[in-house]
């Protein structure tokens, strides 16, 4: 995939430690993709462009990751009908409950596909399945990551009930 | 769109109140879907024949509704790589904040979609944005879905400020 | 006041019930004001332009209602120097403690001055406030507002004591 | 007791710090026991043979531990007929409220007999509570620890009310 | 069964409403049970009798509802190495997230297995559940219970299928 | 008891129908009260005047109740040595978490005794429990109360294990 | 003060880090108390047998700190009629949350009085203002307290306001 | 600005860490202020003197910061006139969520305008803001800093692309 299919926007460069995830899983599925910092209220007018050039700068998916009062996935989706996947960051006072709910709870008309608090790589994950009902690679390579998951945790299954078993007998 | 693209899902008939907006707006956008029951703590394994099978059915997206300790919007994610998008439903007892953390908090591999407490129209939106990456007449409504929206919001804003103005002067 | 001081908005229309007190104090305050509909999320560029053209059109406070994903006020506030109130309005799957959430825990260079939940006409209060540090007959009317308001709690308070008091005797 | 009775299950060994305790508990009551990495979400398949398989390969009490979205609990309940306590595991963003709500608030039909927060030896000794009204030798090794348990309260008290009361004369 | 297997308590009888529920599972499964007023703080030496003589009376499972400060389980639990099944009760102001955490979060020794807010018949399940280890006839009822469950959510899903497909021919 | 022991206060009279229960209560144990609408933020000095003369007045306990940003008792609290018990009132909005946190939560120095929202009758029996110590009429009414209360507790319980017995015969 | 006037209790002696700041505040005050280890669920009858004596063996008011499902302070007010002053302690999971919901939200008719998360020392300066109804040398040192705790606070207030004009000037 | 306009107050010196970074803010706008220590359960008096001399000493803008049952914020806002924020301060066991409902829930009539938790430099900036509307020279720098704070985030923002896209080619 030559193409940059997924942009992945954050308010501030303390975000990325957390979104730096999605980045990482994506580059995992070979799915190009752009990192940027977008902030909803300090550069209101670069989001604005960003969101609604997304669309035509080819891109197909959107990742947005806040905290706190955390409106920039919901200012994101506003402006492009991409599907926009928001990611909740923890915050250092209320854990990010206040970013789940300022995220997850859009009014009619504008919804954000949001995922766990500090999921990005989830983020990036849902953003491949959604790529994968156009792109047959990705599908493929999600298959997969399916399977590679299932094998390392039935790996880890045996060796916890070999180890068990063994102090057993 | 003569194929059937989505599959709304819940686990019981005493959600269809809320889960029908989806079918409603997917039918004001003509997309071809489908209302199942299925439950993951009643019918697993219907539950699973249905997971399992979305893709090859030709579903590509799909919603999937529950309340309290909601575990089918997860589940059915762990059987399919097709987008899957969870619609927290309001439970009696706490409002529905244990249906939204019981989809959104996933762990990591297995994202999804979380939207709204009972935001099944919001579903139904996310999952046109989903489809329209690959359809584009689902696009082109999606486009006179957010004008319309828009035109109404302004003539709203209108009416507001007229008869504001009237009471004025 | 000729001039329109207070800019009083909101998503929809359907929130016109709870923030048309604020609308109310300010007449009782003799403030000029507007209300307008402004959605964040669904006219996000006539949302820029009454931000952007706030000040300039003479507006000196603004008050900004919201629900769920409370988004507006904190976006408005971005888009211009005047001082912002959020008003977080009640929502009927999580009472409020989302918008409360939403407006209240804004980002550092961007301050929302959150009132109560449903908490309007203290918002048009505290608008008279802010606006009372530069028009002195506002400042009058607030004076006489607080000794109204302390008469009739004492007169309350008299009602209660002596209904009380001839129960007891 | 030669059988193995109770099956531990837990969906990542990530969770084995916290729930080796029911195992230590169960050691301590010399209740033959299994530990098993069965994941809900990731191995789907194998957690269903797990659930299926457990009455009639000689188990009588499942203790599920998971945390987040812990739909592990639930799901197996929803495979057996045997007793399934969830033991909802602590969170690193919202300490375990939401593992709590995932498994507590299971929908009519299919309980699970919750315990605390990372309340893991709790579980084992449920677990031995429930195997106690079929089995006597573990009724007796109960009574054992509830006099133990006693003791040592009573133990600490006086060591207590003694340091207490040296200080004082 | 004839012998009485089964104590269902509860603080006052305005608890009766929802714990009644049990009550009648238990008599669709056959299961002797009596219902009882015992209550943790106004008739706390009643209470330690109830607890202490369950198990000597014959009783196998006890299941405790409370709301608010709901003390009735965790106290029970403490009385007897009988399980407790513990049932938090709605509350007026808090919505029974204080029952629900006053009962689950008991401390080390003394489990109480929780089940949902208003769970009463939940309880009665998973009692016979546990009872089921030991009493063969509760086993099959639970079978059939199972089964029937089964069927009701699957001929729900097909009347709501037919339903939908014939509006859409 | 002929003095006035106890001052209830609240900050509006709308907090009437839940702090008159206070009274009835007090009525009962025949404590000598007064009730008095006496607000933290509309009538500051008649608080400042009420706490700080309540001590010389003849009173030993104050009750206080508020809602939302309840600060009354703890204000009151400041202002005098007696004893203060709080008591939350449920809110519209926040069904009265809010008015618990805002008089539980006191910086050290300043109790506030806290009763359960809405707890107005315990709080006066609270009031009881404290004049008792030094007033034996009262400890003997309380004897009396808790006797009459383990009654009906009793009564109450003998009631419906008759008409669950004849049920079940 | 010679006879032991107030029981500080608590479930077990890790609640003692928290708890002896009560005791403390009462050293300085000179109040005579006791510090013991009573646990309402492994110490049941001793819990009884200490409510029950509490107030013939001479015992005036009653301090009960306890974390989690916190049951101590409102068992041992049903088993008295002192003033029972509840600790909520701050718990590993919920931050104690559970603690005060457990402790505060009481039935009607036994109330517990309830202070701050963690607050020993704030409970122990209302006993002191409880008993300081009776016993006026309390009253004194009561009064001694609360001008010195004045003095510290304007003492603060005026080396952070010389610091601060230091730095400006 | 050679005249004091703003009045940064707080409970105790502990919550200076917090509450010097308004002052810090205000120092950066040229912002004349002071900072107090100004309790409103300790130092009841010097808290009414401060609210009811504020506006004649020139004061325009109040800033009070307050943790726990935060009381500081809303009676200050009863004692003058002048429009105040409130800075909810984290605590050490409820992470500040107490402190934000005690501050933003205020009463119809007296609001305060209550910012993020911990936001004390926010509150700075609302206050300029505030200031702003009447004092030209505040205008000009807050233009100034928002030019700046969207020139870091840009200037932020370029280097996360070039970082990335170096990684990337």
């Amino acid at each position: 995939m030559n193409r940059t299919l997924v942009g992945i926007i954050m308010g501030s460069d303390s975000d990325l430690p957390v979104m730096k995830n999605a980045s990482d899983v994506l580059l995992q599925f070979e799915v190009e993709h752009e990192i940027r910092i977008v902030s909803a209220h300090r550069t209101v007018h670069e989001m604005i462009s960003y969101g609604e050039s997304a669309k035509e700068r080819g891109l197909e998916v959107l990742i947005a990751g806040a905290g706190g009062a955390a409106h920039l996935p919901g200012m994101i989706a506003s402006l492009t009908l991409l599907p926009v996947i928001g990611v909740p960051i923890k915050t250092s006072s209320l854990d990010g409950i206040d970013s789940l709910l300022s995220i997850a709870q859009m009014p009619s008309g504008i919804p954000v596909a949001t995922v766990a608090i500090n999921g990005s790589s989830n983020a990036a994950i849902l953003a491949c399945q959604i790529l994968a009902i156009k792109h047959q690679e990705i599908l493929s390579k999600l298959e997969v990551y399916r399977t590679d998951m299932r094998s390392k945790v039935i790996a880890s299954a045996e060796k916890v009930q070999e180890e068990y078993d063994a102090k057993r007998s």
